[in-house]
């Protein structure tokens, strides 16, 4: 039997009712179509750093490597971990380490939900680069606390960096309907955005098949809330793209919708998969966080790992329950009620 | 009389269509209400420097400067100037060299208009820094063309810059309904936005009947379209100002109903009035573009002068004639229509 190591972060907050509510919706879809799932649960997050002073050991990303696939439910607790540290502590390098430069949310409304838009069919894939750009982390301050203070944050984009995600947006774009937005500022920004125009129009020739726009970031966060029909695959920078993905969570119904993976397209590392959603600390063990988006994220695990069928079986479930009201609204359905009517769709 | 003398820029494309008509409603504002105003029309735009090598002549700062006010149309025609062209050689200058650092925007849906979202009672005030941060417009490309190319954009963000664009934040705040949102990614970046967080925390000492909050970009974005009614005053860097002010616009129904000023609070030197469209020159000349963004822009260079009563009565007008459903869809109305129903509300 085909049997895939999966490492676990669950992390903090929801993050841990929600890895529990995707392990176990993954074990049905395992035992059902045939493969096995062995996890390690790693405790990385704000309590480990409250403990040890760091969010993962010096040799975390060593200890990450062998494995599969990586699962991360969510990663926070301002109150005792400012998120600058937690997340520069774990979650990013995680990213960068594994040059999982293309991150991969889908944005669309699933059966019974209630978006805020009056707009209903829109189907949209956003993908983010997610290694570079504006989160490189380098700058800094200068005179800190006088007068004369200035900061800094310097975006660096790398034609590697800037070509390889263009290439898989046109990929993905080839793969549906042929459609690519780049999103990116360069009316203002003269610098990073006005290169990556460049590349988008020189890689453009590659692709004859596709229809390609360019978009500024302004332009498309309208856009988005006043025509999401129009738009197939976009594809941004590591900034650009979280914020288009929010609001794409936004007009899907919510951040307990949206889905993401994190991928290293050769392969040759462990991708990593995980919501969009952050660890809402105010209803953390609660079992009221929605697990739709983590359980979908876990879809998108197994497709990465071959198990394409159980993928979308995984998927049908979910639009199985939402269509009855499960899960669909705030506080409508428990954590383990949403899990349970997923897994009992999963197996009927 | 009182007399306001105004440099008009009307600039490119459909930026002339609705200066023409600011221009004809501000006259009727001003014959009723006792004032005059001498307008100078400078050409600068992108047929000038097709012509001139330049946007604007050398002094042309310099120019402005004896204004009461300058009002801005649109600038922008990428068929023969790169926008990263145009915007750096005019609108950017001009709110960098007279120190236009706030840059205010309403939002909020005008009687009659149907905006994308199915929540309607918003009403939110979004400031946005105008003069340095992510427009800095330093940084960089080395190696360009090959292999190791690296493009570099620096955000450069003042002790000075940030301290005066929260104040002002706090003040409109403290002026409406007292809750202020300062809008950062500190999650990610770590030395511009940690920065921001610390300068409004210490600053929210001297605003004790003001609440704030912080909210970052991504979470914000969402938050616009999900529960834009709990949104009072906004403040925001120059890029997220930016992209929020869009999003803004849509959810107001659209960039043709969304104004903005670019202000000089000491106003030692002219304020800049514009809508937030572009030039638009898919529709320019064709008497369709739609000047309500831009009459209110208006209004608020004459509230900014003094004539408070004179812009209430302008945004009357125009409310009474979209309440008409005048002007409140794409293509009912012709910018003349709207125009003229507008200065009939006004002389009524
Ligand atoms: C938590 C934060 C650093 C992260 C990001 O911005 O990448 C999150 O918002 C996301 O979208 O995955
Ligand atoms: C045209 C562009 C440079 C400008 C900006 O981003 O400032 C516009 O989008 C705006 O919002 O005024």
């Amino acid at each position: 039997m085909k049997t895939y190591t999966l490492a676990l972060i669950p992390g903090d907050g929801i993050g841990v009712d929600v890895t529990d509510a995707t392990m176990d919706v993954l074990d049905v879809a395992a035992a059902k179509f045939g493969f096995a799932l062995k996890p390690t649960t790693f405790p990385w997050s704000c309590e480990y750093y409250v403990e040890t002073g760091k969010m993962m050991p010096d040799d975390g990303i060593e200890q990450l490597r062998p494995f599969d696939a990586i699962y991360l439910g969510a990663v926070g607790w301002p109150k005792t971990v400012p998120d600058s540290v937690s997340l520069h502590g774990l979650l990013l390098p995680i990213r960068k380490a594994f040059t999982q430069y293309a991150n991969i949310r889908p944005h669309r409304l699933l059966p019974g939900v209630e978006g805020p838009l009056k707009a209903e069919g829109f189907d949209i894939l956003c993908i983010r680069e997610n290694t570079e750009g504006e989160y490189a982390g380098a700058g800094g301050r200068v005179h800190q606390g006088q007068d004369n203070e200035v900061a800094t944050e310097v975006s660096i984009f790398t034609r590697k960096g800037v070509e390889r995600i263009l290439r898989f947006g046109f990929e993905q774009a080839r793969a549906r309907r042929k459609h690519l937005t780049s999103v990116t500022k360069s009316n203002a920004q003269k610098y990073s955005m006005v290169f990556w125009d460049e590349m988008t129009d020189k890689l453009a020739a590659d692709y004859p098949d596709v229809t390609v726009s360019h978009m500024h970031i302004d332009a498309m966060a309208a856009k988005m809330v006043m025509a999401p029909q129009d738009l197939d695959v976009i594809v941004a920078s590591n900034l650009f793209g979280d914020i288009l993905t929010d609001l794409g969570a936004a007009i899907q119904g919510g951040l307990g919708f949206a889905a993401s993976a994190n991928i290293c397209p050769d392969r040759s590392v462990p991708s990593m998969f995980e919501p969009v959603h952050g660890s809402a600390p105010d209803i953390a063990g609660q079992n009221i966080a929605n697990p739709i988006a983590a359980i979908w994220s876990g879809a998108m695990m197994l497709e990465h790992l071959g198990e394409k069928i159980a993928a979308e079986a995984i998927l049908a479930a979910i639009e199985a329950a939402t269509a009855r009201g499960i899960g669909t609204r705030p506080g409508a359905s428990t954590t383990d009620e949403i899990t349970a009517a997923v897994k009992a769709a999963l197996e009927a």
